[in-house]
């Protein structure tokens, strides 16, 4: 089929040409992020305020708006070696599927266990822990791919791992359960009876199925009551995006090998962590006023926190024991239809992405369900990979993107992020093949509850 | 940890580097494997005997003893750039923790959607089938990789694809079942009462959990009773040990690249495709007389047919349709453990590798389940990679042979095939997590049932 391309199906890096820094966007940004808020003081949160929760070197990265680089320890560059560089695909059969001058390239992390890119972030995270001395770490999980990503890098470490995984997954996901138990890692659903803001949870919604919101106040409180213990978060924060940046890195990195210059960037949004990653030193470019590079963030229209939520201050949890942040958000109590698959469920934005989005850098749109699925299931036929429904948001947009340049003539090049594999979703997929899957679109009233438990903006200002 | 070793943690060839070629070992076999016999006349199957199964070039490649390289049609070579090359990997991270001299390298097949080896026959097969103008296929599988497989093929190449699904792990594997719908595939439990062999069976053994000799022969009913269709089979036969070789190919060109020489190569064998793609170019040299390498084939301890098995002619399938081949057999009528979890539970072996065994050229070891998952969960913690409970047989003995290095001080090196990932097969793995997995090794009394089935050997020779 294409003989005579230069360009391969697959770019892989050598080991030689592995990015050894991360790189914090935020230092090129002219106007930063908002700080986080202590939710006490309202002042911004200090190294000291966040050492009982988080581990002490990943402060430092979340506070740090000024280092554009920062070296990749060698351990963790060890660790990547494991399953990384991740390959850059150029999508030549699902082009030829479409018959669209389009060229498609896809980032593709889902080539590890974990099934997702959360393996970038979760190595580094419990990495400074092990250095800091630390016993163990707690964290939350949704679809279920961050918790796996943790208990992971916690096994290669020989430390401990508790998992709160949100109620909804732990039922529908008992084998994403039992990865995380393969690799040594304690899970508990939640809201669960373990913890404090977990039984208030309970008491007041004995239904829940749960949310990322919540799951991540009962491992913060485990966290900070646990000598030895830190609480560590797949997604939202700064340091997350810093780390996956990696994703970004080793994208750019590759296509320059090969003079590709992507006209249209795409990845999924749930807390920001891959699409933040992906889009950083292309993101770069665009601000220096290099390159004219669009951004387009696609999210679940049954979670729409930047196409429909408000760009304010406010809880990072639903126990509302974390720092306030200002970005996009449908508001910390907001829970999305339980028959929404797969993760993207939080109910903000990570700050630098919302401060992005909210100066105009970047697009978002929102995509429904079952056209998610039809994208997902196209996408398995033509390129042989079963993409997780998240990066399936990515994919419904490329692939819509891809034939608006069909329309138009126009010969785009779209790189779109390919997050993970989809092989912990079957009982989603089983709903579409069964034609049972239900499309959800929260009402404005339904969001004017989420809302309503905003914290006082004015005073958060 | 290896800043200054010259061996890459992986070893991907480049796309021109692949391998334009099969291998097919016969060709230097001296001392041919046995042909297979018309069960109706005993005498070796013709290609005329053969049309009304199997598709014309399959049939071809069946049967061609001599030619030594068969070309790699383009499109096959095309699929293949989807998910090929497959790394050879260094265990550098196994390597330190079992404090071993030896050297560790993995052959890694699992790095697609089926989760396996299994698709690089299932395209070709897939292919040839569409070149012949078939409508579809049928098939049979066991464990869930090889129908998942054939059912990507089918869906890239738009050929319709029925699958007999052993009926134990139809129910253990929902999700396998979810995975080939989603690419399109109709999916049967096995025994079924849709086939009259099916229905027999039934009769016969109304609680039967299915084995894949039985599925074999619904597969081939439907397929000779169905107008544009035919049967293939993901193991055990020539063909398939044909395609696979392109693990082997790989596997030695990026050895050769790096100027690394095996000392030992080790793969589970179920039907014997892995094992035997694998050691493929490898075995040519020692048959040449150029190499002494160690082969180690190693089974289940519950379906053990190279080690406990007799070397006699018998039928592929439970339902006695299939031709007869001369083989290490337990008898068709041989059905595993229903708690022996995953794949490798074939009766028989493949021809090429039963011969090249009797003849010395190959040794056999057989594992017993809850140390195969013991390794397993010890590769996953180390090296990252959740390995399939077949390809963890092989892990097992690779690292029994690296703590033999240990003891003895031997620097040797050893590769072994890591044929595929676990993540369909989680009920297993939580059966290991729970510590209620169970062992099972077959009295002499059970064999001699399995024996006692074989067809009249006399005549049969």
């Amino acid at each position: 089929m294409n003989e005579e391309k230069k360009i391969p199906y697959k770019i892989y890096l050598t080991e030689n040409e592995m990015p050894t820094q991360w790189y914090n966007l935020r230092a090129d940004m002219k106007i930063k992020p908002a700080p986080l808020l202590n939710p006490e003081t309202l002042k911004p949160m200090t190294y000291e305020d966040l050492r009982p929760v988080f581990c002490d070197e990943l402060i430092k990265q979340e506070l740090d708006e000024n280092t554009a680089y920062i070296d990749i320890p060698q351990e963790i560059l060890d660790f990547y070696k494991m399953y990384r560089p991740a390959p850059l695909v150029r999508a030549y059969c699902l082009e030829k599927a479409l018959d669209t001058p389009a060229k498609i390239y896809y980032k593709f992390e889902g080539n590890n266990t974990s099934g997702s890119h959360k393996l970038n972030s979760a190595i580094a995270q419990a990495y400074y822990a092990k250095k800091q001395g630390l016993k163990g770490v707690t964290t939350e999980t949704g679809a279920g791919q961050w918790g796996t990503a943790l208990s992971m890098a916690c096994a290669y470490l020989d430390l401990d791992c508790k998992v709160f995984m949100v109620k909804g997954s732990y039922e529908q996901k008992p084998f994403r359960r039992e990865v995380m138990r393969t690799y040594g890692a304690s899970v508990t659903p939640s809201p669960s009876e373990t913890t404090e803001v977990g039984r208030k949870i309970l008491a007041k919604y004995p239904n829940t199925t749960g949310s990322l919101g919540c799951a991540i106040s009962e491992a913060v409180e485990v966290a900070t009551n646990t000598e030895g213990y830190r609480y560590v978060l797949g997604s939202v924060l700064n340091q997350v995006l810093l780390h996956q940046s990696i994703i970004g890195l080793e994208a750019k990195a590759a296509m320059d090998k090969y003079g590709i210059e992507p006209d249209i960037i795409i990845g999924c949004a749930g807390g920001g962590s891959n699409l933040g990653g992906l889009i950083s030193p292309f993101m770069a470019e665009k601000l220096k006023g290099n390159k004219d590079y669009r951004f387009i963030a696609v999210e679940p229209a049954s979670c729409p926190s930047l196409t429909r939520g408000k760009y304010v201050y406010d809880y990072c949890d639903t126990g509302m024991v974390c720092p306030l942040a200002k970005m996009y958000t449908l508001g910390s109590g907001f829970i999305p239809s339980a028959n929404h698959a797969g993760g993207l469920r939080y109910h903000g934005m990570n700050s630098v992405l919302s401060e992005l989005y909210h100066q105009g850098m970047m697009e978002a749109v929102s995509v429904e369900q079952t056209s998610v699925f039809a994208a997902a299931q196209q996408f398995a036929k033509i390129e042989g990979i079963l993409p997780a429904p998240e990066s399936s948001h990515a994919i419904r947009v490329a692939i819509d993107e891809a034939m608006k340049c069909k329309e138009t003539g126009k010969e785009k090049t779209i790189l779109f992020g390919l997050t993970g594999t989809g092989y912990f979703d079957m009982v989603a997929y089983q709903k579409f093949n069964d034609g049972v899957m239900s499309d959800y679109i929260p009402t404005d009233a339904d969001l004017q509850q989420g809302f309503d438990g905003l914290p006082d903006i004015k005073r958060a200002q």
